[in-house]
């Protein structure tokens, strides 16, 4: 990464496009002949910015979408799927461990990230998309997690673990088994989408949206986004305890004061996120 | 508790109110011209109160609702967020472990718990409904996890363990991010809210609810709530020698075989919690 | 069994009836007269079958259903429930342990298994159809975990580990405490069925369904299923960790060669499951 740690603001992107739209970053997957499918280049180059992400203080909220109406299409047939076939276990694990660091990287920056899904959403880009913290769709996105149609397992990226809690084990059981797609009114109706704009409107609208969680509490934000990840597997008394403390810590920063504060005087509170 | 371990039919609540209806206990959050807000008073006596239920023999079901058309306003402004903008890190876990102690004390009482929810149903109040067993909603219900509009983390009470366990991960996700509310509506869609009834009937019905239950095997409901608990970080393997173990002990209650001389003798069971 | 590991197509079961169709076993409750319970012999029966099946290489799905119009009543009282009121604690723990071996076997055999459910769908049966990877229902399915109605719990043989995760954990906890039947439009709204068919066409649909996920990747199945067993209890990540190696192992088949190599030629990839 050419930026600093706490600054990636200014980060010019090589494998995707990047704009800032104030503290909201707007990644753009953009290869839209091809439907924008992935490459070694651009997984390593997203793992890479999402990991910055983590400690840039500039960024506020990360809205990820297609170019020319189609949102993924997934690792590319010639550029990724031939090479694999072809390397040694060694390298498969290379390559299988780049992808799921990729998830990873998008779970544990402090951002919200939201995935604005129009037209194809397949394969890597499905879990990119289920990787979000939330997702906006339009009538026409097409969800699939369809590994199995190139004789892979649906276990890709973490799909097993991560879709089963967003859509049910039902639901995710005949998807990663089929490789079919998911609807945009499947995907609304199940709990994958939290809704459906118009096909001209989802980017504005994740934007609007990351905007308003961006003039929220930032700090607090980035322990929401850690808790909801770190709870999957504790006990009941376990995951208690641990949000006693994480919210512990959110109660001594500046913004609960402010927020009580501008109760207290009938005025919008402002949050600066420390 | 003023009462003995095993007897709380006859407990006289002082910060909430409490009747008994039949063998179910109707707590009512009951500040109404505030929307019933939580104290650090009120916190304290319903998490003494449900740890107390765990062992006692004269309640056989709980239905919590709030008085005046609305559930809980949640932790007050001025009695609770004022005092906690002043206090030390000790003095803060303090408050947040006692918090979290009553949503373990309502998973941990051996009494299915059912929540009846009329409007307003935010902060401290929609966790309460959460940590519920079972919810009843109206038309009119307005639940948020509004922390986010404190300026704090969605992770409080056990939200981010519970919520997307209820409602799914990506749901949940919005709601803890976001502080928005989720109509009736959508509460029954995602399964928040087991159905919606008419405004002035939720309490009768969600007592109904509780009165047949409590007409079933009492030890057994207690083991179903035990284990709907314990196996939710449990691997399949686990979950399901648990279950063997913990049916076999259901097995040598009275009530297992009750049922069955009544099937054989073309009756209804009368069961006994014993 | 009387099978070789690795063979179990020409299996002639003795406690229900089972059919190959293609490479598809269709097996069948089929006690119609008594809507299909469950006895100590067939349950030991099933869950051998289904134990043999996790080596069968002729063996490449599993459809479930019951004959006459219903699905499966569950135990039957007088040949399960009235000798069980009998047991001494080992023989309680001897059977909870064989019926939830069932679910195990189901869960760990390495083929899809897709239970088509018409009409009562009960207990033990409820279970069964659980225990399945997909479920497609008709108009007419019925399905009750009503332990309770016999004095026991709603844990058995995993219902508490697998219902929440299927419908989640508000929509679980009423059925496994109220025992009462969840109607096939609130199953497939609630994620329990893939989808609702035709009355008399969901054996069919559910052999077709099987039929085309057996003409995929085999092996790939094979560890999408273990992956959607394995990941419950896992960590973040853990799980990305657990898929980088599982998916590694897949890029080494021949499926996912084949997979390439049609797709440059612009066939239908055939795999073999190698």
């Amino acid at each position: 990464m050419a930026e600093t740690a706490d600054g990636m603001a200014g980060y010019e992107a090589r494998h995707f496009a990047l704009e800032m739209r104030g503290s909201i970053a707007l990644v753009t997957l953009n290869r839209p002949e091809k439907k924008n499918p992935l490459t070694f280049e651009s997984y390593a180059e997203l793992r890479d910015y999402f990991r910055a992400l983590r400690d840039a203080e500039d960024v506020e909220g990360v809205v990820i979408q297609g170019a020319g109406g189609n949102f993924c299409s997934g690792g590319d047939v010639f550029e990724i799927i031939e090479p694999l076939t072809k390397r040694d276990m060694k390298g498969l694990l290379t390559f299988t461990r780049m992808t799921g660091d990729l998830v990873l990287a998008i779970r544990n920056c402090r951002q919200p990230v939201i995935a604005a899904v129009d037209g194809i959403c397949a394969g890597a880009g499905a879990m990119i998309a289920l990787a979000s913290d939330m997702r906006l769709g339009t009538p026409d996105a097409r969800t699939a997690f369809l590994f199995t149609r190139v004789g892979l397992a649906g276990c890709d990226m973490g799909a097993c673990a991560l879709l089963p809690r967003v859509i049910g084990q039902g639901r995710a059981s005949e998807l990663l088994f089929s490789g079919r797609a998911m609807t945009a009114e499947e995907g609304e109706r199940w709990g994958f989408f939290n809704r459906l704009t118009e096909k001209d409107a989802v980017a504005e609208e994740a934007l609007a949206l990351a905007t308003r969680l961006a003039e929220g509490p930032n700090f607090a934000h980035m322990m929401t986004k850690t808790m909801l990840n770190r709870e999957w597997d504790m006990s009941l008394e376990g995951a208690i305890e641990a949000e006693a403390q994480a919210q512990a810590i959110c109660m001594q920063t500046a913004d609960f004061t402010r927020a009580f504060e501008a109760f207290a005087a009938k005025r919008k509170p402002v949050f600066e996120g420390d």
